[in-house]
């Protein structure tokens, strides 16, 4: 475990028609199976390391946990299985869940019986945190972030995800992975081991895109602020309106695009608000 | 159906602090439910559009289909859902399989029932293919793609597959979708609707990293060129050296990187083949 980079012997051919052989670092995809109280839940692919915080964190994810009060135990019982044991007072996934299910390491709501259930309900409100960040203070985070990502200097493959206190400004973890939700679900498990839940008065920064389940995780975990280095789609957006959560996403240089909530951020006009009314003039 | 872009009001915000609301055009990310005989087999995240392709090339990668003869009808009936029905001669998905399963826009694997399954048996045999091509061929690939991708243009936030054919060099088909896996599966299901499966003597090229299950989609379809924009990870690599694939990767301006099988490539030496003997020198 925690083989995050694998050495290749790998040809590099340029256009002048040369090529030199040499040897080249890959971030590491491996399949990681989960099981709850024994009954194997999923089947995820990711880059080994923080297998523990990974499981925890996707079964918050997944509505299961929210807190370290309601795990046991959680570690790996022989091959590649990760087991976590539930408390007595929490309720064992449903049947529709607790089946084999691979996801991949860029499937984080894998596991879902219907279009319906796609639209976890949280037991937490972010919409509710009354968190305000600045946009210079947005700004610098994929910078902040970037400056962590050891792996991904070395193979040019990975995602990471980090977590910010909003108020000191404060870094407080970062994950990286292959699966861009895994990378969150790292950071959600490491909060809940540091019994951090709900994480009120956080923001999450991703090096990547922001789908629809990353704004789902942020949800589940009770994060009122998500900022993402590439586009947003439609239905994240969507998400985040529905959940009051900050969306920020193309967080680059010297601007960004708010989708939701953008009265957090200090500076802008409540008379700008999306889906708000028309600003007057 | 065949929404690719949705538009919303946002804010842009200024590093100096100043502010502008517009309108924006998001990638839309929306729920797909596959069906196979009337049974609930999956429920992806996608971009609407190509539907049809997208379910009959999931499928070929599910390695339930792999002829358009496999299929006697693929539609919408009703709602969200569409419905593949299989022809008599084909064996119908498992049971493990054929339950209701949440793919998300960046999935591809799901389904498999436990680690051992995810490696799906091809029909094809892509390592037998004794296609050939030049590395400047290659190179040009990531900017042909880019000039097709009209939905990327507007949101930013598409990914892209793109299948050549490598003796012509002609563009066959260029598909985009939130989810890179999903981009491949339309441009397989495409080619299932042509009757071009097996696609041998062609080049896939996608526009992001290659993970795990792009390859095995690639291997699924008989494609033995793979060149993807950024990194691997390390069980790509493996997975294209065990089916005979053709791996590059980083390929951008005026280089690329071979991770398997570059006696395919012309103007690399054979001395130099990864996982070969050293180059004596």
């Amino acid at each position: 475990m925690g083989r995050i980079t694998a050495r290749r012997r790998v040809l590099r051919v340029h256009r002048d028609g040369t090529a030199d052989a040499r040897a080249d670092l890959l971030a590491v995809e491996e399949p990681l199976e989960i099981r709850v109280d024994g009954r194997p839940l999923s089947v995820t692919m990711r880059t080994p390391g923080d297998d523990i915080e990974l499981s925890l964190g996707f079964l918050v994810a997944e509505g299961i946990i929210a807190s370290h009060e309601d795990v046991v135990s959680a570690g790996f019982r022989g091959g590649e299985a990760l087991d976590v044991t539930l408390a007595e007072h929490v309720a064992p996934p449903s049947d529709d869940l607790s089946r084999h299910v691979t996801t991949t390491s860029a499937c984080g709501v894998c596991g879902k019986t219907s279009l319906a259930a796609v639209h976890t309900t949280s037991r937490f409100r972010p919409d509710t945190d009354p968190v305000r960040v600045g946009a210079v203070f947005l700004l610098d985070l994929p910078v902040r972030l970037r400056a962590k990502q050891t792996a991904f200097d070395k193979t040019g493959g990975l995602h990471a995800a980090a977590l910010f206190d909003a108020r000191s400004g404060e870094l407080l973890v970062v994950r990286e992975d292959v699966g861009r939700h895994n990378a969150v679900d790292k950071v959600v498990g490491w909060a809940l081991t540091e019994q951090r839940l709900p994480l009120t008065g956080t923001v999450l920064q991703v090096s990547g895109r922001a789908s629809f389940e990353l704004v789902l995780k942020a949800a589940m975990a009770g994060i009122p602020v998500l900022s993402a280095v590439s586009a947003p789609s439609s239905m994240a957006a969507e998400l985040a309106v529905d959940h009051g959560i900050t969306l920020a996403g193309f967080t680059r240089g010297d601007s960004l695009v708010l989708y939701a909530r953008q009265d957090r951020v200090v500076g802008s006009s409540p008379a700008d608000v999306p889906d708000g009314p028309e600003p007057t003039r």
